[in-house]
């Protein structure tokens, strides 16, 4: 055993000779970026050898490292301990801290709740009324239920007659339909948890479910990011057995329980008291959650293998609930539409609309529905990591240190916003997309997406053009924070995507820019989004900035709606059943729209319209 | 001298400090298995300790057990005894395999499958059809449900999407009302289990659900032994904590899986195509098992947690059956009356009774049902452990060497026949109703039960008056089986608290000995015992042997039947609200009762009636 001690952020742990130091990293808590799932070919991973020995670099680390080996940088994925080591963790290869978009736009909804108390005071037994525990109780249930004759589950019969005693034959059963879920004590309210899982971060919400109100909230990152950042490195690291797949699912329950633990912690009650639990995710997060086979979402025809509404038992994924919880799932539309955007659908109230309104949730993939003339139909972009600041030299997540918003100053030069006001370190995907727009309305970029070598603002190093946003003595590193031809590249393919989805949803519908009553922009990159600049870049519509809303965390509160109203749930359902998927590679002239769709559109014609 | 005590068979033997256990064992008539002649090398002797002290680990059990040790486990030829020891002796260590009653009388009924197969054919998957797996599986089987629309759970969820990519798309769905519980391949018809939980013996029936063919039988000895004999000891156990709980379970549960991949290896298929287990059980054993709260089942009013029958996933206790299989139990009455009773009722179909019909089903705990009028009136009585051999000096359970019939020959003196003809080493249950019968009505007891020491067959040694059924120089061990004035009294008490339970039950109906048309006796010892000699020591009322039916395992034969037909299930739940308890303690007049049901009847009283 070896042990390895990263710094600065003083953590230590032991593992055995020759781990990894990606490995130590999660044994030690230490969230590494892993892009690429630990093979040595995303760079992201890189640390500093400060003692120790360490194997020999890797041809991926000679490759991609090159002289900066003799300085002791390493690929964490690369190099095992083969002795106590310490290394350095440069802020930039922290996945921690990072910005979450928790709050979002509720609609007005009546609380419907779910389950229902029904108070009961049974009468002791005795040698001559010696009816079982839960037959007393199930007479005391006659009537009370919506449905047929009360039941009761497995956990409900363990810790019931145990409750009723305690509480000498008083409590408030809570049923859900015809099933008994619990029997808390007299009085207690009873708690929901409404949970968004998104790929690269969980947000959680703690409801009581009698009033629907939120009681607390709290982000984290998901904990599968160590596995691969995109669903694709999860998907193929799960199909590898199924303790694998079975580690994925793990890693997410126990970061819901520590959420779980946290949130209840706030208000000062147990998660045992939590008797629903509400998950809107993708797809493939819905799978790996559930365990479900991912294998066949990992190729065309990409299908889900589960996509209807669904009731688990939220212990049957070991979540710390009471034992008689549910886990309810939104429905998937398809293998890369999940319950996440019906939640966004459900949220935004978009199923409601009159005229033509588009939604986007804009991520790794972006999830598109147009809503027109009472249809919907949703599509699916691969925008890629880009946005998270993934594939970009100097891409960061919205964290400590990013640049998250840049402008022209009057002085031509450009100027920017780091969050937390901190020394720049990188630039995060808002950031990197006010830039673009800056320097294609500088004339710093042409329409093409090139850079203009004689624009003041360009500079060129050994390997091309680039533009510096930080130079090294104002940055938080000493290296300058820049944006290379290769980046904007990254960024047009993006942002091509996404208006390439656009553009087939409109065209599928019949309508034109114009046609459009509203686009709402949702989730947490879409929330910090400028809008003007991604209309400048042509990643959305020039349309009057009017029609734009950004509504925030979408997802998360479509959620909570299917938490608190049984209504709501229904829709959720029928959403899933109604939204037609269309499928972008099957569209005729998919690869023209998507070509042009990368390039920057005529300035005048998008200043004219906006 | 060392006191070594042979669970679960229940034989003790006192021997010199530092013997080994495999003499011990021989000394005690236990037929443990040695095929290497006691040097350790053959590794078939394993026994466990479970209390006292033994030398440390010789070599040979060192290479041979090596973690096992931490557990207990030793072979017994190598193991000294260094104080008074309890082990437990697996059925696998012994060479006479224990007499389990497997079978009994089945009545014929029609078989109703629990489980109902829908044959489908799907379309596979296309970029145009991109439903889900269990969407495309659900519109399959629309319409094909008895109850509303089909639903799956988890496990199905699971395990559907990839079996039915492996069979082409096609296979059987096997609903159980409108859940699907398993997509098993096209033509597999699916297994069911029905499992007798005894307090002492498990006997298990592997059964074709399509056909209700009975596939294969075989029994254990309930490993719960090892944590006490009776079930008192056992919810003691339990009530110290969650774990020693879960332990009894486990161990259970652990039989459970050893039984069904036993039955399931002699018909090569296997134990994941099974979709039902029924589970008949005492109500102690039912709450074991399923780790329902027992602590209120110790103490007056002795009430169950759970009564009525009930569906849990078998899964949900660790059963290695088809994930998504239920586990089904029969209905409770009350703490002691069982849903072992209530499916000896449905198999003997005394609920369908004319006249006036008893039926018994003798053990530790001998439960007994009156049905007079189209009522049904139930009660427990604590009959003991001593028909099992416990308690008894030379007692021992149904196994090779012991004496199970004993007559008086014409010469006046006793004769015995021994289970596998056998040298004998002690007397189980039947051999000892007979011994104390033979006696009587030899006049070598009187009425009250004392020896009568004019008798020739009444011996005295230091500790006072006993009969000698085996002498030494013909026993297994070279000591004599006898009885004792000590053992008279145990069988007393035992047949008194049987008696004393029918006497209640007649007047509680207001019906006299001669009003019984039939009696009926269950069970493995009232298999085997003689119905004479249980009338002759006033066991059982003197009646017309004609009146009397013995019907071998009927709770297993019940159990069978509440697998095979809904009809025979629905019965069991009615028989279970149906039948009246009727608490023996509150019976005015109970103690005169049991005390008079202690005596012998007179002889010629019982002789005119027979």
């Amino acid at each position: 055993m070896v042990e390895v001690d990263f710094e600065p952020i003083g953590r230590r742990v032991v593992v055995p000779a020759e781990s990894t130091l990606l490995e130590a990293a999660r044994q030690a808590g230490v969230s590494l970026s892993a892009d690429c799932g630990g093979n040595g070919t995303c760079g992201r991973c890189r640390v500093r050898l400060m003692s120790g020995e360490l194997t020999q670099p890797t041809g991926a680390e000679v490759r991609r490292l090159g002289k900066l080996l003799d300085t002791g940088w390493r690929f964490a994925c690369q190099a095992k301990a083969l002795s106590d080591v310490k290394v350095n963790v440069p802020l930039e290869s922290m996945r921690g801290a990072q910005r979450l978009q928790l709050g979002g736009l509720q609609p007005d909804v009546a609380i419907e709740p779910i389950l229902v108390g029904v108070p009961v005071a049974l009468t002791p037994p005795t040698l001559d009324d010696g009816r079982s525990d839960m037959t007393r109780l199930i007479h005391a249930l006659q009537g009370a239920t919506l449905g047929g004759d009360p039941y009761y589950d497995i956990a409900v019969g363990r810790e019931a007659p145990v409750a009723l005693r305690q509480d000498h034959w008083e409590g408030t059963a809570w049923l859900r339909e015809s099933e008994v879920c619990a029997v808390l004590e007299p009085g207690r309210a009873p708690l929901g948890l409404a949970v968004d899982l998104g790929t690269t971060k969980i947000a959680a919400y703690l409801v009581d479910l009698s009033t629907g109100a939120t009681l607390a909230s709290a982000g984290a990152m998901n904990p599968q990011i160590a596995y691969g950042e995109d669903l694709m490195s999860r998907i193929a690291y799960a199909n590898q057995g199924e303790w694998k797949a079975a580690e994925l699912s793990q890693v997410v329950v126990e970061a819901f329980n520590k959420l779980l633990a946290e949130l209840c912690a706030q208000v000062r009650r147990s998660p045992r008291e939590v008797l629903e639990v509400v998950v809107g995710a993708n797809t493939a997060m819905h799978h790996l959650l559930l365990r479900l086979p991912v294998e066949q979402l990992g190729s065309a025809p990409y299908i889900a293998a589960v996509s209807e509404s669904w009731d688990v038992k939220a212990r049957e994924l070991g979540l710390s609930t009471a034992p008689g919880a549910y886990l309810h799932t939104l429905p998937n539309i398809a293998g890369f539409v999940g319950a996440d955007h019906v939640a966004m659908i459900l949220a935004t109230e978009v199923y409601k609309a009159k005229g033509n309104v588009m939604a986007l949730d804009i991520g790794t993939n972006t999830e598109i529905v147009l809503a027109h003339g009472g249809k919907m139909v949703s599509c699916s972009c691969a925008s890629g990591p880009a946005f998270e600041g993934a594939h970009i030299r100097d891409g960061m997540r919205a964290t400590t240190g990013a640049i998250e918003r840049v402008v022209l100053a009057k002085n031509g030069r450009l100027k920017i916003a780091v969050i937390d006001d901190a020394p720049a370190v990188g630039i995060c995907g808002s950031g990197i997309l006010d830039a673009v727009a800056v320097l294609y309305r500088a004339g710093a970029l042409n329409n093409r997406g090139r850079f203009e070598p004689g624009s003041p603002l360009v500079e060129r190093d050994s390997q091309g053009y680039l533009v510096t946003l930080a130079p090294g003595e104002q940055s938080g590193h000493g290296r300058p924070v820049v944006i290379t031809q290769r980046d904007v590249g990254e960024i047009q393919l993006a942002k091509g995507a996404i208006r390439a989805g656009v553009e087939c949803l409109l065209r599928y519908a019949g309508l034109a820019h114009e046609d459009l009553d509203e686009i709402i922009i949702a989730g947490a990159f879409g929330t910090y989004v400028d809008v003007e600049s991604a209309m400048a870049i042509g990643m959305l519509p020039g349309l009057p900035s009017s029609r734009f809303r950004q509504v925030g965390n979408a997802a998360g509160v479509g959620a909570k709606l299917a938490l608190i109203s049984r209504s709501e749930r229904s829709m959720a359902r029928e959403i899933g059943r109604r939204v037609e998927y269309m499928e972008l590679m099957s569209q005729p002239g998919f690869t023209e729209i998507f070509a042009e769709s990368m390039l920057f559109p005529d300035l005048n014609a998008s200043a004219a319209v906006g």
